[in-house]
């Protein structure tokens, strides 16, 4: 049993955060309540929207995040897991307003290519229209040696964005069909895995049958991370 | 949107109150964050075992339990929700302690059968072995003109205690034919409808087929009554 407590800056989207604390349960060895993580889940959807912001359209978000750390630190959380890579885009601004250790999402996703044992080679990524803008992933991994391939903008615009939106919408399932589309359109490219860099599109994928090649389920990687946080 | 922010005390179990979170998202209307009810989830599976509390075998849970409320109070909560219908035999002891009100599960359930129309008559209860000789549901339907029809001793010992335990251990799937048999052992006996009385049960419930008749899954039941809350 860990003394731990695990803070989750969430609603971002909010099923997103939801599924964060289903996997993080189900990936816990456990046999009774006793041996799961403690965690308090901060799930405030009222975040003004983090890609319109870096797109240039919208309210900065950091005042709302900033919130949301002051009262993961006010329950005694000890480290920070945000289940939303674009959130990331701001994780400068919250690394400096706390003391907290963030685990950072594209840490878990680099992380597990290699628990995977994903072939050398470039990786597909996935992700809303900011992250992939503010190359969160291109930067990330290349630490990691992999070069990032993107969907291009007709995929975006006609795909990604849309099913997204779709998730956000509660309409789960209608995104499974565009997403899997897009991330073979990846693999044709000779991405030798998919990311899956937004939090919404795990939820999608996982709607349908499972695909033929590696993905990286974002939800997953920073739910693992924050399982070895608590258990080290 | 809402300014209403909701507290759930959770993580007994993990799963149970994850599941919530879920079900809360996808039972509220919505086409975009913004639009879903800002929640802070305070999930401590550190609180003491309710049912061998209950029985006269472990330790009081009520003060984990004031720890949790406190922790909502101060992060703003407006309304408490609490997806464990074991800790419900606690409701008296943590309402006297603060001044949010807190949703009961029982009359959550009670809601439910009315909202789906269930025929006058009996109505099959399982939980676990604490809820039941507590009379939470016994008391809380006599209200609505229900008798209860509980497991037998048998049924508990072979089936249904030991699927709650699978729950929480995440061996979920392997819940789902226990929980079946004991449900239907209940519509054979005259049930009109089988309230999944426990958090746990839902899920091994729905990770297999759909029963033939009405259930009243209690973490939908109190997702509505949230969302009931923060709408009205």
């Amino acid at each position: 049993m860990t003394e731990k407590m695990l803070g989750v800056l969430g609603g971002m989207g909010p099923l997103a955060s939801a599924q964060f604390m289903v996997r993080l349960t189900l990936l816990t060895p456990a046999e009774r309540d006793q041996d799961h993580i403690p965690t308090v889940l901060w799930s405030d959807p009222r975040v003004p929207d983090r890609t319109a912001a870096r797109l240039g359209t919208g309210e900065d978000p950091l005042p709302a995040l900033l919130r949301g750390l002051r009262g993961l630190e006010a329950a005694g959380c000890g480290a920070i897991a945000i289940p939303c890579n674009t959130a990331h885009g701001w994780f400068a601004g919250m690394r400096a307003a706390t003391r907290l250790p963030i685990l950072h999402i594209v840490d878990a996703a680099a992380e597990d290519l290699h628990r995977q044992g994903v072939a050398p080679g470039p990786v597909g990524v996935m992700g809303t229209a900011a992250t992939l803008a503010m190359g969160l992933y291109q930067e990330g991994l290349a630490g990691a040696g992999r070069d990032c391939l993107l969907p291009d903008a007709e995929v975006m615009a006609r795909l990604v964005t849309p099913a997204i939106a779709l998730v956000k919408a509660n309409r789960v399932a209608e995104a499974y069909e565009p997403l899997a589309e897009a991330a073979r359109s990846l693999v044709a490219r000779g991405a030798r895995a998919v990311v899956l860099g937004c939090t919404e599109i795990p939820l999608g994928i996982t709607a349908g049958p499972a695909l033929p090649f590696a993905v990286v389920d974002t939800i997953d990687a920073l739910a693992r991370a924050a399982i070895a946080w608590a258990r080290g």
